[in-house]
């Protein structure tokens, strides 16, 4: 199978045996990461970038790698994340295929591919794997942990797990635990891996490869983490030219197909589809409710919000924004408002910050007008 | 392959041939339709119901079959739908497999199943064949037609193609035409049934039937006809009983995944796939904007919208009810305040009702606490 790493990532070795909080151990593991901008003297200027399922940890150009990353815009000298001021290091997540290890990697002690006989993977391994390359840099206490998506929930669980180790939090598109609605949307795109002949329980090659299957996740992915109000103006009821357009029964017919059919090709071969169901399903499992269960909870929430309030409320950090986007149906707004509201009682000044962004989940990537002013400003205060 | 018509449903010959808005025609064709109450002298107290793409034409029980319909808790006497005052028609879709002609149905110029040789089917003819039905019953003018989710769109072409035909309209979560969004969706169900090897282009049978890929598909729909805000309250993050929750790699865990995996198992042979596939591409064809098409916009709205508006205000009808859900992701609340807005251009009394269900896109088979008095009020006034 082809690597995925870009060429400017580099890897620290992982403490050997690593445990994973679900059980079993990793050994002779290794976490991937690329860095921008320098560290100061009194090593107080790192800033961590924890992310989504997908990215590597390219996230902009750098000396290393000049090619463009997946946030260009948001990171480098004078940009919102100005890496003339900040130390940048961006961690590719545990059990991801793009230099961490994961399910794609070879395991030491059989010299095969782990495949599903990698250990269950928690939201939390790949906080303790990113903790870990923050100290192997000789960094004690970050002056901000930024997370995006997915890495929101990382973030949220490097600080309740590492007291101290950050000033100050962003969370971007993130959640304090999975909802039901995500938790089906994904699913289902595990379910289309599965469904898929070719997965083979795991035991997939290049030859036989489940590509329909990661197709049809990858396509439903897409779908919730844009907006229909942005597909509206952008694609509306627009046809395929006629020699765009499929012969096949009920084949490919107006743009909004083909925009997903490309997204999905150019995705299916570029992330593992093990790794996928390992990332995916640790997002489901993750709730930080879990580390302040509330038995009984008054009259007015539920235990399980009272748990994951008490969670957040548990971490301390000087100041914190959430942001979040009123068109993101995956992680929708009321859960960013959460996690400000929760990281305020717990002392910190936390501010919650809803963006009119019609580009949904992922408008993080995109709409830099919006979310780089707010990073900027957050960042300059500090 | 299993038949799937309510014992009580009754068929009208279609004329032969039927003539289809696409190109082709049906010949021998049948609409399957059920009544309730009595058509006065006057022929005047007449509703047609035009349903979403898979009810059946038993709304509620009735003389000829006292099972409980799809919408039993409107419709009847002394309800909402109001059977001592109004004689309702349920008519069933055509291109559906639950009486009326479609892809399941047998062509009688070969004595096999139409499957992939039943012509493209449109919103239009769905219309049409209701329209039949009305007119074979007697009926020249109805007081009122409703038309649920695909229906609304069905209730609109029967409108925009049978002046006249109704003096009042109810539109309840429909559209005017398919935008981006709810088309992706459509697009990806109907790929997850094509791209089970069992679909077989059309040529399933009983023993080798496309059941993953109707799974799927009726996941998704599920998925997209309830709302993220019921499923916090109703589901949180509740896992299955050990003996519930499956052994297998990612197999289910939580009680949401239990809750789609039943819905889709209840379905997946309860309805025809190529029913399903015909019907699903008919909603993202429609486009009441084809006929009055805008080539040249003001600088305020797209050629889409202001064709779609002016095809709304081509309609004439007295009074017209459209009513949504602000947690509607399929057929989204503007889509129905687009509707009122541009029957009202038409001379309609047109009313839009949003209303504050959590139940999303569905809301009407369930919000009865809701739609019940909403629909009432406006049968009251005729």
């Amino acid at each position: 199978m082809t690597e995925f790493i870009p060429p400017g990532t580099r890897t620290i070795d992982l403490p050997s045996p690593f445990s994973m909080r679900r059980g079993g151990a990793l050994h002779g593991a290794h976490a991937a990461f690329e860095t921008w901008g320098e560290l100061d003297a009194a090593r107080g200027n790192a800033v961590l970038i924890v992310t989504g399922l997908s990215p590597d940890a390219h996230a902009a150009a750098n000396a290393a790698d000049p090619n463009p990353g997946w946030w260009e815009p948001m990171l480098g000298p004078g940009k919102p994340i100005d890496t003339d001021r900040w130390f940048v290091i961006c961690v590719n997540s545990l059990g991801s295929c793009k230099g961490s290890t994961g399910p794609a990697s070879v395991n030491p002690a059989t010299g095969e591919r782990y495949r599903l006989e990698f250990p269950d993977l928690s939201i939390e391994d790949g906080a303790d794997a990113a903790v870990h390359v923050v100290r192997a840099l000789g960094i004690e206490r970050l002056a901000c942990v930024i997370g995006n998506s997915m890495g929101g929930m990382t973030a949220l669980a490097l600080l309740v797990r590492h007291p101290g180790i950050a000033r100050s939090h962003i969370n971007i598109s993130g959640a304090a635990r999975a909802l039901p609605f995500s938790i089906a949307i994904r699913s289902l795109q595990r379910e289309a891996i599965r469904l898929d002949p070719n997965w083979n329980s795991g035991g997939y090659d290049d030859a036989r490869y489940p590509e329909s299957g990661m197709r049809m996740a990858r396509k439903l992915g897409v779908i919730t983490y844009r907006s229909a109000l942005e597909w509206d103006g952008r694609f509306g009821r627009v046809r395929l030219d006629s020699d765009r357009a499929e012969d096949e029964p009920f084949g490919l017919e107006f743009e909004v197909e083909s925009y997903l059919e490309g997204h999905a090709r150019r995705f299916v071969r570029r992330f593992d589809p093990n790794c996928y169901l390992y990332l995916s399903r640790s997002m489901d499992w993750f709730d930080l409710g879990d580390y302040c269960p509330v038995r009984q909870a008054d009259t007015q929430v539920s235990a399980s919000d009272a748990s994951t309030r008490a969670g957040l409320a548990s971490i301390r950090v000087d100041k914190a924004l959430a942001i979040g986007v009123h068109t993101d149906i995956l992680f929708p707004l009321q859960q960013q408002r959460e996690i400000a509201d929760g990281l305020r009682e717990g002392g910190a000044d936390a501010r919650f910050l809803p963006l009119e962004s019609p580009q949904g989940h992922d408008a993080f990537l995109v709409d830099i007008a919006r979310f780089g002013p707010a990073v900027r400003g957050f960042l300059d205060e500090l």
